[in-house]
């Protein structure tokens, strides 16, 4: 049993969270959900949900899986030094670092994608790469792994990810189970990219 | 502008909402959302999200889009007359009422879909017919429309069925539009259902 930490922020992309969630959720056994902020307390995502979250330092369980979002909040985060350093500091704990969407954006900037490939999403393109240039960034990519890093193109691109990062921890079975449950039509090879316009 | 409000209960499936939620979100011009439950406070899904929900009676916004979740939590509202109830008049005041998943089967139970065509999930299909004999159940669909009514079939249907409701109301570019922004892969044809074993 894992714990995944989800790290969240005002104004974060609907589905950036909850399409992963939901297929985390799927494998209990697997993995426990915490959903964390900065500060904890209720956090707004751009649609107006309103969700509980726990604050970083109060987090009862140590992350063994982080889960990074993107959305139009990151503008705000990208320059919050306190938020950047969280995320090196469970970057650098946790056993696996999973973004979605422009939270790739924010690891680049956290200096945590340095030597790496990583990709991100096609309408926030420019800004996420220019975030920094010590990252090798790959545009036509469902998702990119590196190391201990999973990235994903935007937004519903995190459920492809999800999937991808659960067959490779345990098995092509499992996932498959998970989007047959959910009636998900999961793009399975992750070079294919359908949003990739040279 | 129309006023959205998605009614959820504890043990809701985390996509069913919030898959519908992420497409309405994209059209802020057209939607205003609102979340509902039948007391208010703090809603948990299945997945441990925990979300702020406003009491229905205490909504500040008529509904005039009506979206109901589905999810392991049906199983205690559908003996809920007080939730049935609200169900019935909710959706009498509605232009339009939209279920995911095992959300067909609480508007079944609630005499909704007499005599109109709906689907609903696989895994769950005999416990939602069950509910209704007075309805024309359609297994082999992505999602149904019958009058002012949209069902789709399980979990990450539901965004299908959202894309083809704005395409309705607002034009295939418009639905368009918000897959590619979301990189969301849009099965449009609401007749081809991958899921449909038969």
């Amino acid at each position: 049993m894992q714990t995944l930490t989800a790290l969240v922020f005002d104004d974060f992309e609907t589905l950036d969270l909850f399409g992963p969630i939901e297929m985390f959720g799927c494998v209990p056994e697997h993995y426990h959900l915490q959903f964390a902020s900065l500060s904890g307390g209720v956090i707004r995502s751009k649609h107006s949900v309103a969700m509980q979250t726990i604050a970083v330092a109060d987090l009862p369980d140590q992350t063994d899986v982080l889960l990074v979002v993107g959305g139009i909040g990151t503008r705000q985060q990208i320059d919050n030094n306190e938020f950047l350093q969280t995320l090196v500091t469970l970057s650098n704990t946790a056993d696996w670092v999973l973004s979605v969407c422009t939270g790739s954006g924010l690891l680049a900037k956290a200096g945590l994608l340095d030597g790496k490939r990583a990709t991100s999403n096609k309408l926030s393109w420019q800004w996420v790469i220019s975030q920094s240039e010590h990252v090798n960034w790959t545009k036509q990519a469902r998702w990119v792994v590196d190391g201990k890093f999973y990235t994903s193109s935007g937004v519903s691109a995190g459920m492809d990810m999800a999937l991808g990062f659960i067959a490779d921890r345990h098995g092509i079975e499992a996932a498959n189970g998970i989007a047959e449950y959910a009636e998900y039509r999961w793009q399975q090879d992750n070079s294919i990219d359908d949003f990739y316009r040279p």
